[in-house]
């Protein structure tokens, strides 16, 4: 049927490159774009536009900002600036932001390391990262912990361990959020290494 | 965050009204297509133009058709005219048609009787069914079966039982597609009501 009706063929092919979306998610939502209102796929297509157009990356963080040349949190005088939290890309913020423990500032490598698929120190925010805590030191508000907030997977501890390697050449403080048991977490359910770093870093009660 | 980078929290918004997409689904897929590149947004945004403009309804089957007044289906000559098979929706089609076993016409409902959402005959294609099937009788190639492939639950049942007595009102053979075990289905996991049915209507070996 699809090739019959190209417009739609295309529509299933574009909706499919995103993530998460399959074959058969894209045909679904396909055929309800197509029985969508002007108004709602007006909505859509203009709010595809408009992120292209109006959105960039904050010149200090890297964190995506609207409008202003420096994003909401780096403006915001009300944070520790003594903390830095490392992420790898700017949807980790809202993350952490809900916690609601963190009131530093971020920076974002859009991405990690990984020698197999060519992602080399230069390719993410690394040397910026630098010159920012080295800027730092000589104001009135240096930067005097690094919080590394990466995936735990191999991509993200090679990049910990690069960064963490880096830092403490130029004295830094390096810490890293703690792997362990989910709250809400049944022992029974964890894998055996995120219980294993769970007793490494157990804490005294 | 979202409410920081206003462009970006109206495509969320967009993206959460789609079947299937839940807020976070919504946020992952706008943050990548944050990072996507021009040329990606526009194949999206294009195809989206694309189906509203291009795609229109087939003036016989109402199922979907591009540039032409009646669908490939409808203008298949290779097609039985006797048998016709009434849907719920376009997207079932494509079902349907991936079987391999019906080669008659379809017509298209857009939409099942429910009386408690407002969906009354009038809002469904049932009179031009009606007019279809009655206009056929006086040519050579007459429907004789109405096949009716609906949704199995209460307002595939409620349509299905309205059309049958409207069409054997005018003689013509109204049947139903079987339900039953699905294939590969094992017995421990199908509910009770679908097992019942699949032991009403057992096949003779």
């Amino acid at each position: 049927m699809l090739k019959r009706i190209p417009s739609l063929n295309k529509l299933v092919h574009a909706l499919g490159k995103l993530p998460g979306i399959g074959p058969k998610s894209a045909l679904r939502l396909a055929f309800y774009l197509l029985k969508s209102s002007r108004e709602e796929i007006d909505e859509l297509k203009e709010a595809l536009v408009a992120i292209k157009e109006n959105i960039k990356l904050c010149s200090s963080c890297f964190s995506y900002t609207e409008n202003e040349e420096i994003c909401y949190i780096c403006s915001d005088l009300h944070r520790r600036d003594d903390l830095l939290c490392v992420v790898q890309q700017s949807s980790d913020i809202p993350q952490i932001e809900t916690s609601g423990v963190f009131r530093g500032r971020y920076h974002v490598l859009h991405g990690s390391l990984s020698p197999l698929e060519g992602v080399h120190p230069k390719d993410l925010k690394i040397k910026s990262l630098l010159i920012r805590i080295e800027t730092s030191l000589h104001t009135d508000s240096p930067v005097t912990e690094v919080i590394l907030a990466l995936d735990a997977n191999l991509e993200g501890d090679t990049t910990s361990l690069y960064l963490a390697k880096l830092l403490q050449e130029r004295n830094i403080k390096v810490t890293r959020i703690a792997h362990g048991v989910p709250i809400g977490g049944n022992i029974d359910y964890i894998d055996h290494r995120t219980l294993g770093k769970a007793l490494e870093n157990r804490v005294t009660l």
